[in-house]
């Protein structure tokens, strides 16, 4: 029997991490009896869960939120909450207050619980806590320079999650997720948005501006695979990670170029012909200061698993968010 | 015309740093006219110095302490204080307390003072963000894995320092220091304690205790080349430094048997010969876990300089601590 704890439970992440829990009903082959899920906002209903549900709205720095949320002592916690890499870099305090000081009042709760308490505690980190210039390939031990707020405030927590880890107060495992590719939902103004609009959008029938050149290369993995890592890391023991717990995860690397190849190749001519070019200088510069390709070794021998071709993920895309149809 | 705050000025290198300070009577060509100083205890007075002295007793973490250190609107700021890497592994809170939420309420004092304030900030980090295992050498872009919490507070005042520069809040240098070799005063319980006992005892006609084997290696730089690092890290322009602002120093990298042979050359068999080794297992485990060997290439380039020999950091210690005399 287990109990979970999801924050940040009513985002993208959360939401698909929450469902795919109460569908499988296990973690780690023991049965999932209690769930809770907290958030900013209320996280959406859960159906066909036979176990308990617990839905709050919560921000893990205000006073004795985070206490609330570990007083039941959750088995495994999947720490998810944060802003964005956009809000965290136009409000510098909310950013340090939510990214950082809500890790750090999560991680201090679950010390002070004691009595060897001792949660497995999985940290939504992301690539940008690395930043450019990089080297041809990034490799497991390149350092961390990153070049915004959310990336810094991902790092600090990395390392205090590790600190945490290493003194026996958590079982911290950090994921350190790519581009999330193809993110379901509207357009959004965060400049890796296009990513995903070149391929969401042709495929709902809508063009899609394409800012940057052909050229262009990156790391992807799917909301299925990213959730995937999430659950694999819950899975890992001890002795597997060592004191190194925060981990690149794979993903597939490719160009612009063959993304838009795998479109026509899953989906037709006319829908991969739904993209309108249109430079946008802004867009192509920050675009440029972003990892391009990992050697993730670690994570693949500890058993991490991304999608190996940009098709398999839009037949994701295709599968999960659109029923199996596209507008051709 | 400049004025100078040094944080943690009661301590080894912030009493050498001020008295240095004090001395040239400059820094970067600019006269010294003012020197605030603050640490936990009272900075001991400076002579020959003809600018204004403040020496206050001052806790960075009390409320609005760090808002007065800044309140004058120090050009340049030595941000030293701290508690070291014993005290933190002991005194969890603490550590965090004085070590991260000390420079971050530094900083913050820094930004929220506003109207164009951006001082040039000096931060001493250590190699203690570094940790096992390690390639034969660590380059400049080697990754932070920390096995102290010191460590892990040391990086992540590194990655805040390097956010608020890129925000244009400070003009920040982390410095990386090595092992301060030979380190004056009593003996203490520090691991790396030896590393100077073997060399600092013998020289006053007392017997040290070498606690591992002569094949141990390690990095070294004496107090004056610390200080040296330090006032060259102030005269670094922006533009020279980068995004990329904490930086690995250089140091002597030697052999506990070629700092004895060392020895042996510069003082004689007879001061040589007072050693007793006595293995201690604990020690030679924590050591075993710290880093050999520094290519700290872009240190170098940047005109940083340390020793070239270990016979050097012997005749420093016999010049600045024993005014040229030693118990032969």
């Amino acid at each position: 029997m287990t109990h979970i704890l999801v924050t940040g439970a009513a985002g993208m992440i959360g939401r698909k991490l929450t469902e795919r829990l109460a569908k499988d009903g296990t973690l780690n082959g023991r049965k999932i009896e209690r769930l809770t899920l907290t958030d900013v906002v209320k996280p959406p209903k859960l159906s066909g869960f036979s176990g308990a549900v617990e839905a709050w709205v919560s921000d893990l720095t205000a006073p004795r939120e985070a206490e609330r949320a570990v007083a039941a002592r959750p088995d495994v916690i999947f720490h998810l909450a944060g802003v964005v890499s956009g809000e965290a870099e136009l409000d510098l305090e909310k950013g340090y207050r939510v990214n950082l000081d809500g890790t750090r009042a999560l991680l201090d709760a679950v010390r002070k619980t004691g009595r060897g308490y001792c949660p497995k505690l999985i940290f939504t980190s992301s690539i940008a806590v690395f930043g450019a210039p990089f080297p041809d390939m990034i490799r497991d031990e390149f350092h961390l320079t990153p070049l915004t707020s959310y990336g810094t405030q991902k790092a600090m927590s990395e390392l205090l999650l590790s600190d945490y880890s290493r003194r026996g107060f958590v079982e911290g495992v950090g994921i350190r997720l790519p581009t999330i590719c193809v993110r379901p939902g509207k357009p959004n103004k965060a400049a890796s948005g296009f990513f995903s609009g070149i391929i969401r959008e042709p495929l709902a029938g809508e063009t899609a501006v394409l800012p940057v050149s052909e050229s262009v290369q990156h790391t992807h993995a799917s909301p299925r695979a990213a959730i995937g890592f999430l659950i694999h890391a819950a899975g890992l023991a001890r002795e597997q990670l060592g004191t190194r717990i925060n981990l690149n995860m794979p993903g597939v690397s490719c160009t612009v170029g063959e993304q838009l190849a795998a479109l026509k190749r899953v989906a037709g001519e006319k829908v991969a012909a739904r993209i309108r070019r249109e430079t946008d200088p802004l867009v192509e510069k920050i675009v440029g200061g972003w990892p391009e390709i990992f050697d993730a070794q670690r994570a693949i021998k500890l058993g991490f698993r991304a999608e190996d071709t940009f098709d398999e993920i839009i037949h994701i895309h295709i599968e999960d968010e659109l029923g199996g149809k596209f507008a051709a």
